[in-house]
């Protein structure tokens, strides 16, 4: 039996994100089929994690078992005339059989992308939030940092999946600005639900005045949803980068 | 009776065209619907020119008349917060009565956009036409170059709407290339149905060899659409440009 590991990316527009749910479409399903009609139906078809619907990734990793013998440099070719447009296979590769797509993962990288401007653009509805507002640059970077290292982030999470522990570890959280766009970099060990999003939405309260920067350690000890800022939607966020 | 012109932009995905169609999303309709809550129903709301299903416009315009009050100079952020997010107004501005956004339209161009690579980019699926092949653009510029003047341009035509008459004056026809992306842009004073999609796919059968650039001129005049190349995909399609 071999394992098989897959690179993709996707627009998350048209999806209830990456996993399976039956008669909705999901990339998971997306890709199944894809593999179904290819190598046979996969045995085990696993993530490096859920996204959410509407929310993209730019860096996507999936293993897969299967009995077929194509080889795996002409699976993303095969694999890319079986998907729709918007999902893409850029790589496959035989991995060994331990390999795990979210098991062995160990550090991702999301990326939160914001636009200003005096109108919204009709063609970045879904890849990017409008915010017309100006940012205070030095507030939302002081906040970051404080976010950057290993604590309880149960203030930023949404309730909806049970995890053994809230406590992550964030290696980076940088704030870049480019044109009209400010973009959110952050990677950790790992995220929680709705976690990415809920850090964007503290950080645009800090840039408002909502929330002072240097309060950010208070809030995470205080595990309370309520003091942390809005979880932003989806559009905006991408899968970045994913590490094994 | 106040006469306001608007100038818009649309990703054109989500619609079934410019046109009102009962029923189904479009961007009249959705247009409509945002002057109606904000200057009440319009009277006559008219556009540059009827866009197709999945087509965009980079720059768009419309007219109606109304007696609202609102000064012409606050509609856009007041349209622009009833209108969805993939259609934004950029402008808005009194004109006289007898200016009429599409009888008074003199000349309009439309690009569209081709990328190549390994393979497809799943956030340009809807923007821009895979198009993974060499293209032989002395012989594509060679054939465009037939294309401008006045003519009549039956042979790339749809069958659909009856126009007085099929002859049209193309002003220039210009391609270019930028990293993994080349740009058709055509400029005429009028475009029949599926013109302007129907000459880039004659474009790109004379890039395939499958019709010498030369033979465009007898082309034209065979007024005969299946000896030209296929209408290409709408999702490649944009109205750049209108001008009065």
């Amino acid at each position: 039996m071999r394992n098989i590991a897959l690179t993709l990316s996707y627009d998350g527009t048209n999806y209830h994100g990456w996993q399976f749910q039956p008669e909705l479409p999901t990339v998971q399903g997306a890709l199944s089929d894809a593999i179904t009609a290819i190598c046979g139906e996969p045995r085990r078809l696993t993530g490096c994690g859920r996204t959410d619907a509407g929310v993209h990734a730019l860096t996507y990793c999936a293993n897969f078992e299967t009995d077929a013998t194509i080889p795996a440099d002409r699976l993303p070719y095969a694999l890319n005339s079986r998907l729709p447009r918007d999902i893409s296979v850029s790589a496959a590769a035989d991995v060994p059989p331990d390999f795990n797509a979210i098991l062995s993962c160990n550090r991702k990288e999301y990326v939160y992308k914001l636009y200003s401007g005096d109108v919204h653009d009709p063609f970045r509805h879904s890849y990017a939030y409008f915010y017309p507002r100006a940012l205070d640059l030095d507030a939302i970077r002081r906040a970051a940092a404080h976010f950057v290292g290993t604590h309880d982030f149960a203030a930023v999470r949404s309730v909806g999946t049970v995890t053994r522990t809230s406590v992550r570890t964030v290696f980076h959280f940088d704030i870049t600005q480019d044109a009209d766009t400010t973009t959110f970099a952050v990677c950790a060990d790992g995220f929680l639900y709705n976690m990415a999003r809920a850090l964007v939405g503290t950080l645009l309260y800090v840039s408002e005045g909502k929330i002072d920067a240097d309060a950010i350690p208070a809030l995470l000890e205080s595990r309370n949803r309520t003091l942390a800022g809005p979880t932003m939607p989806p559009c905006g966020l991408y899968l970045n980068r994913v590490w094994y």
